[in-house]
């Protein structure tokens, strides 16, 4: 038996998730069983997606259930093995939720090449968010070399994967963020250019820096910057609608993007996709963005915040507030 | 010489076009130059895409300016021809604009052949409402039979067109309509099913008449219609962007679609196009077009308002109060 603590669903948030949404148990987990794995957890990821996760709606998952453990991808540790894929000290990762321990029988869990990155890279550059910015590019955006990219929330997880896979491919990139320091990192990593949206007007900023207009544009935030990459696409452009993190929180649908006949100016698109997606195209794209870091044309960052499980709530409002540079992990002290 | 009666642009509506914005002149035509026709124009064409044409804005055609004709497709005859490629009598189409007699070096102008269906329907089915209909479904919207398709002004021009082209391809239709009348028209013309937005919640409706979504959605509208759709979506949807006569004569720019993240969760898309895109493939389409006309599998249905030049603006508001069934137009006595 393995005592552990987690972290579940109390009750659903209106809003911003605070302290009432969450409660922490403490479990004695049984020993694994013929075909289990258990894994002794070490890095939590923090994902936007995880708002979605919260309300009680069909979407493209089921909604976590009221007691349910937290979903969440997470690295850690074979600690014991009853799986034949499996051995005792195995680096692996897998959606195994908020929690210290995981009983597992391996579906979804994979194992990792740390010495290819750390653990924190693998949710991140080397995870769902690496896979999401790739698979987005290539099968939504058709991004190819010489298109004009525009990138929101470019200094996240996601939008600096994506703005360096799309410079790797010859794209020019643009990136918008929240702030001098994390915009004048995305020059740093690469980016031909960088709008400031707490600072600046981004509409006006897009125009003098693409005036003729974008190709690709990969949407993690919705709101009014998609409106002003709308106002500013080349002819057949497509926008990959990837997030929409400005409107998780709201308790009411805002409004849509009223530039939306932007399409038809532009004869453009605007497609919606999953990382899930693609699972056949998985392997080939994890080689490809560790071959990218590998030659330093990919740089990997992440915000690792050190703390116990019960500090995963307030974790996850850095998201909402911008706080992270990169992916947002929690690693388990 | 000739004379005769246009319209022109007086000024730019805000809102709904009224009389002030038209103005009707009488002018004397010389007779044509080496490669000129004259023509005698008989039907003027009325399309809700003329509103944009009136805004100072940039788009897919530049704004019609102020003392300018008044654009539109017409038909007529030829009168008078020094051009090798026209005789006088000729029967013919093209975007001649709002007057009696036009003077042209034929650009854009085409024989028609009034055996096949009289001028009203070369305005309609057989001209840019059919193809817009036609390549939308199968350019944009990538139809394929079984499809369940989903069309919004479905009793106008395009939409009717588009409801039976896709009946005749082997796929479900759903037309949305408003009032009653309109709505029995679709059933008679073979739309499976009709919604009328005026007496019916469209979005139960839809998820009653088609609980598994829909895989095609003609978008004429935009709105909350559109918003319906959205709501609905089957797996790999694909929203054509069409128009969005209810938001024409909008001031302001209304709120853009708030469930545009369906789009994310249906894994779809949304795109837009116009029907001077694909003009290697008009040809084709307009061929299979007329053989539905042969064949009885589709009803051109035009409403025909008879009267002069001067009831060009009169006329034109017809089309934003939906007093039209099918293609509207104005046979000039």
């Amino acid at each position: 038996m393995t005592t552990t603590k987690r972290i579940v669903l109390a009750q659903r948030p209106s809003g911003l998730p605070d302290d009432d949404t969450w409660a922490l148990e403490e479990v004695d987990l049984p020993d694994p069983t013929e075909g289990q794995i258990l894994v002794k957890v070490d890095h939590i990821s923090l994902d936007p997606a995880m708002r979605g996760w919260l309300n009680d709606v069909r979407s493209y998952v089921p909604p976590v259930k009221i007691g349910e453990v937290m979903r969440a991808g997470v690295t850690g540790t074979v600690v014991k093995s009853r799986h034949p894929d499996f051995a005792v000290g195995d680096a692996v990762t897998g959606t195994l939720g908020v929690t210290e321990y995981a009983l597992s029988d391996g579906t979804g869990v994979r194992r990792i090449d740390t010495s290819v990155a750390g653990p924190a890279t693998w949710l991140g550059a080397l995870g769902m968010p690496g896979l999401t910015a790739y698979h987005g590019l290539y099968e939504v955006g058709e991004m190819k070399s010489g298109d004009t990219v525009l990138i929101s929330a470019a200094a996240g997880a996601v939008g600096s994967v994506a703005g360096q896979i799309a410079k790797a491919r010859g794209c020019t990139v643009i990136g918008i963020a929240g702030g001098p320091d994390k915009c004048a990192w995305l020059r740093e990593i690469g980016f031909d250019a960088a709008i400031d949206y707490k600072n600046e007007d981004v509409l006006t900023r897009l125009r003098e820096i693409a005036p003729k207009g974008i190709d690709v544009y990969f949407d993690n935030v919705g709101g009014d910057i998609l409106d002003a990459a709308l106002a500013n696409l080349r002819r057949g452009a497509r926008i990959i609608i990837c997030g929409a993190i400005s409107s998780y929180n709201e308790e009411k649908l805002p409004p849509g993007p009223s530039r939306y006949m932007s399409l038809l100016v532009f004869r453009a698109r605007m497609q919606g996709f999953l990382v899930f997606d693609y699972p056949d195209k998985d392997e080939a794209a994890l080689a490809d963005l560790a071959g990218l870091i590998t030659s330093g044309q990919l740089v990997a960052r992440e915000t690792v915040v050190e703390g116990g499980i019960e500090d995963f709530g307030r974790t996850l409002l850095g998201l909402f507030e911008g706080r992270n540079t990169g992916k947002l992990v929690l690693k388990i002290a």
